[in-house]
Parts: C-alpha cells; structure tokens; sequence
C-alpha cells in the first residue's frame, strides 16, 4: 500500500521538482556577466513560497538553492540503535512536512514563526555512524586525507545530518530549533553550520552566485537532462560531500586582478573561461596564447577541476559563510561548499584528486572541515525519511 | 560653501528620508496579527535599491530596517587622535558613499561584491572613547548598571561603531570587509554582531518584526509625525544603545501560550494588548478583570515599558541573532536590541529602569552586552561623517 503511495505520488513531485530545477539551471539562464536581462521570479513567493516535501527523491537538492541554509549534524548517543532511528526519523520527517508547508511542528513552542516557509526544505543524509549503528553496510565513507587539509574535528563528520534551507533566517533559525529539540534525545549535535548565498530578489533563478572571494561559484554544474544522471540514483537517492574551505582573503587580496584570473581560470568580472567570451562557453584546453602557452593554464581551478561528461559532473549547491574577524579585522569567511553526486567515489573524488594536486586556488583557500552523507530516497505522504533503509 | 551645499542638498534629502520612513512605519501598516492584506514592496528593488547616503541625517535609523545587519565595533589605537581620526573618517566616509550606491570602494579589492547594494546603509557611531581621543566632551556616556546584567566584554564598548545594514548578507559581508580594512590603521575590532530580520518580500514596510521569543517586536516604535522629535536633535543627531540580550529559549518554551502572553503584555497570534483586540490598540492599564485585577499584569514586559509621551519614546531597530547551538542542543540566540532615541538619558534610561526593577520577562531575557553612540549628523556630498564633529 504505502509503497504503491509512493510511487504514484512521489514520482510525480519528484519530476516536477527536477523540472523546476532544469528551468532554473539551464544554460541559457541569464548571469552577472552575461549582460542578459534579470527576470525576477515573483516576489510575493518569498515568503509564502512552499517546496513540496513528499517525492521520490527528497528536496533540496536539485531545488533551486534559497538565500539562507544551515547544514546541522549530529552525533548519535550510544543508546540509539535501529529501533530508536526509525522512531527519531518518524519524528522528524513529521517535523519537517508540516513546517515546509508553513505550519507548526507538533510540539511548536513559537508556532507563529512557522508562518512564513519561504521555500523552506528539510533534507536528510545518514552518515557512515547511522548505518553502524543500525548494523548496515554505509554506502558512503570517509573521503581520504588530501595534502592540503588542515581539518579540525569541530566542522568534520556526523552520524545524521539536517540540511535546512529557506529563503528568511528567522525560518530557518526556527526550523532549526524545532528539528534540534526533536533530535536531542537520541543524539549531540555536533556542528551547525550557517551560510548565505544572495537573497532571493537580487538575482533571478539559476543565476550564478559569487562567493567571498568574488568568483562566480557554480558555472560548471550539470544542466537540464544531465543533472538528473549526475545527481540521482535510480532509487531516488543521491550523496553529499560538505566541505568548509576558508577562504586566505587576506592574501587573495595582495593578487592583481590577472593573477587571481589565471588562479581561477576564469574573468572575474563576467565567469568567462580564458579561452572563451561569455561564462557558460566550454572552456577551450587546447588554446594557446601568441607564446605558445595555453590560455587556460595547467595549474588553473577550472582546468584541474574540468569534468566534460556531464555523467560525472558534480552539482555544486555552496553558501557562503563569514563569522567575526578577529581583533587584527582579518576575516573568518569563505564556503560551506557542498556537492551532490550520484556515487561521490566516481564523480567527486576525481575531480578533488586532481584538485588537491596541482590547483593554484589552493593557495587561498584551506579545508577545515570534512564530511559525506548519503541522501536517502525521499517518502510518500505518511511515510517516512530512511524507511526504505532502516525498516 | 560646504556649510551652504550641506544645508541645501543634505535638508531636502534628511526630509525625503523621514518621508518614506513615515510612509513605512505608520500606524495604518499591515501586521502579522492584524488580517490586513500584505501590500508587497517592489521586487525589482531588493538588489538594486539605494539608500541615499547624504543629507543632514545619516541614514540607517529611520531608514526601514533591511533584513541584515551588521554592528562593528572598534577599540582605537593609542595614536589615534583627533587629525587621525579626521583622516580615518575621510575615508571611511569615501568608502561608505561609494557602496551605498553599488560602487567599489577606491581601494575595493572584490569589486564585483559591490554591485548589488540592496538597500545598503552605513551609519557611524561615536563611543565616550572617540571624543576623549580627540579633546573633547562626549555626549553619550556609559549606561549604568543594571541589576538584570551579565555583560561580557566581548559585546560591550567600543569608540566607534559602524552599522551596517542590507537587505543581502553578501552585501553585508563585503561592505564589512571594505570598512574593517580601511579602519584597521586606526584601531582594532572589539565585536561584530550580526543580525536578521524577516527576508525583503516576507513582509511588507512597516511590518512589525518577530524576534526569536515568537513576540512581536517594535510595535510601540514612536509613528508618522512624532518619529521626528523622539529620534532627532536639531543638528541631524541622535544615538543609539545597543544590548546584546540572549534569549532564555529553553525555559520559556516550558511557558504556556498564556504564561507567555501574561509575561509580555500582548497577544502572542496578533500582538494585541491583553487590554484591546489589534496590535496598535492603546493599551488601557486601568481596565480591570472579572476578578478586579489589571488586565494588564503590573509585571508585563508592556506595562513597564509604557511610554505614553511621544517624544519620549525611543525606536526599537532590532536584529534577531542565533549563533551555533552547544552539543546539547541548547541555542545561543536572542536579540541585538538597538534603539535611536534623541537623549538616551530622557528617553532610553527611564524605560530601561522600571524594565530593569520588575518586567517579567527578565526571567527569559539576558543582557549579555551593552554600548552606546552618539551618531553625528549627516553630510553633504563632498562632506564627510564627523566633520562637524572635529573639524
């Protein structure tokens, strides 16, 4: 019966999430350096607007990213075996439909800050901890160490993870809250992180943001059709990495504008590859310049990171972060990257392989925190996150 | 000539922004709790809107609060006297003119950040310690203490302070980091507290904001006509308090929606007073309950609060805040209180006195930083903030 629901229900709210997305991707979105015209997408959705929780694949992924995300992770206490995920994930999963539709939790203690979803989505990744402590096999692992990590526990790892994005901070503060509280007695929370990308209204969907270091961040992301290959198995699940990469703006800022485009590969000003005019033209590795070098050096982000099967693209879905300076006013700023991937060992690693390697970007920017997460498949309406896993 | 172009350029432009702040925060504004329709603000406007920078007032204190905020505090150097602080007010001037209107900063470093100003404002504060460095009288002066505090001196003081408001958190960020870098001669960074308020487009202007209790905060904010004479002096001056308050959420949640309500004065659902049925009604401290009591409790949060005097009143320009809960879940947010008021002595003190010896809330609330400023006047182009000040 249920997994009857499911298919029939969530099949269709997992297409129509996936087209709404590939509208917003595609190639043809218009883009800071493009020149093209902002369409906004409508205003009065902002803070009513309400992302379907119910589907194959859960939301938040392929979902158009909105302005504020907290990713939250959470040790599991010893005490929480099989029988106890599978009461926490009920309670969740609960949690999480009726405050995407903009409604209280049950146990809402500040049921009007429910309000306002603002495109709210709640998504669920089981770290390699929840599968041994249900005494399953993980289909994630730890990444390997890579030279230029310099992690540090405080940011790394995680049996569950609550990826909560919405586009009003007092949205996610609350769902946060709400999610956390639930959560507690069957774990720690053992990091929160917060970002930001632009606020909704500042540029039109699919539009490329900028990071902190004022790069356009997530050029290179698998559009239209091949997003749903890259990104989805065919159960519905996917994988994400998160890394906390702060940024050295310190001296990033000491490089001339050339220099911090042959470390990116890109035109600061519009995204455009070296060897190109406008930001979505492929970039051209076998260009040289009048000396006879390539116009896209070797040690270049993008070359290092260039993946031309769009099977094997990973889609990028960062916030920036930026907490106090410090006394000095040198800032504590850069990415909570996160990439969703089908399989992370076919598609991530490679690039960030190579990326470890020989990418001069590395010089400004340092991994801090480390962390994989396998996305479950999503739920039918009286479902739950994880049944096809735990149940 | 200065003097003249000031009084000119800088009066029609004080004006126009007093203007669309009365249209903003009047009393016929849709609330929350109030069923009236929500007339939405343009979407075109959230990236793209400009705060004008000059006039005889700063802007960014009746200006309607964008949805991120930002205070910079900062402790100056040793040398740093009274020609120091001209040159450094010089500059930071230069650099808050150029942002506000979407432009790099001269020495910008990532000037593609500056593009989208998104309602930017820079507002300049002077501490006690700003005027001493120069030779001459403050002002403002230090609050007295209060039975009710626990302040940190990591929230508290500061010689100069920036805030820094916008409707992007990217903006925020960028402008922060432009502003820091160029003060950074001058003196060190004491605290940065960054704050939110409900997403342009969840709201419409003059929407009265939730903090992270669930309350409605601000609705008692002077109206129309008498914003004038509450906030400012003559000369374009006024000053600002601003106190760290950590909200006790874990024990309020164990309060009844009545509880909650008997502590604050107001309806949670509309901000209504216990007394009246909407949120602007008058509260009527006279009226009694069946049983002979106040309907409004002696011990509310509004009852102590009541400012009846118009000019008397002070303007809540609050930041809701929420940094990383602990591993057990516990979240440390709560409220940048920031108020603007004409005479903190005549108008912030009496208030903050009878809060201080008997509102109910205390119990939940926790001032954990606490400084005041006096905000110079504004200027005209060519001008600079301060200069009336020192020069």
């Amino acid at each position: 019966m249920r997994r009857r629901a499911l298919l029939a229900g969530g099949a269709a709210a997992g297409l129509g999430a996936v087209a709404a997305c590939s509208a917003g991707s595609g190639g043809s979105a218009p883009s800071e350096g493009s020149g093209q015209p902002v369409v906004p997408v409508s205003f009065t959705d902002i803070g009513t607007g309400i992302v379907p929780f119910h589907g194959i694949r859960q939301a938040g992924v392929t979902t158009e990213p909105p302005a504020h995300g907290a990713f939250v992770s959470f040790t599991l206490s010893r005490g929480t075996d099989r029988a106890a995920l599978g009461r926490m994930l009920r309670l969740l999963t609960d949690d999480a439909v009726r405050l995407t539709r903009g409604e209280p939790a049950l146990g809402d203690t500040e049921a009007e800050l429910a309000r306002h979803p603002s495109r709210l989505t709640v998504t669920f990744g089981f770290g390699p901890g929840l599968y041994r402590a249900a005494g399953l096999k993980s289909p994630v692992a730890d990444l390997p160490a890579f030279t230029v990590d310099r992690l540090e526990p405080r940011w790394s790892g995680g049996d569950l993870m609550l990826q909560i994005c919405a586009d009003d901070a007092l949205t996610v503060t609350h769902a946060q809250r709400m999610l956390i509280k639930d959560a507690r007695p069957f774990g720690a929370v053992r990091w929160v992180q917060r970002g930001f990308r632009r606020s909704a209204g500042v540029h039109p969907a699919g539009f490329t943001q900028r990071n902190v270091l004022g790069q356009l961040d997530g050029t290179a992301n698998p559009r239209d059709a091949a997003m749903d290959t890259a990104v989805w198995n065919p159960d519905g699940s996917t994988s994400l990495v998160v890394r906390r990469i702060r940024a050295e703006i310190e001296t990033w800022d000491l490089l001339s504008v050339t220099d911090k485009e042959n470390a990116v590969g890109r035109r600061m000003v519009s995204g455009a590859p070296l060897s190109g005019a406008a930001e979505f033209d492929e970039p051209d590795f076998a260009k040289l310049d009048d000396t006879g070098l390539p116009v896209m050096p070797d040690y270049a982000h993008v070359t290092r990171a260039r993946q031309t099967d769009p099977r094997l693209k990973i889609l990028r879905r960062p916030y920036n972060y930026d907490e106090a300076p410090d006394a000095q006013g040198r800032p504590d700023s850069g990415l909570v990257f996160a990439s969703y991937q089908a399989d992370i060992d076919r598609q991530y690693l490679p690039i960030q392989r190579r990326l470890a390697e020989k990418d001069l970007l590395n010089e400004w920017t340092t991994p801090i925190g480390s962390a994989v997460f396998a996305i479950p498949p999503g739920c039918a309406e009286g479902g739950w996150i994880g049944e096809r896993v735990l149940a």
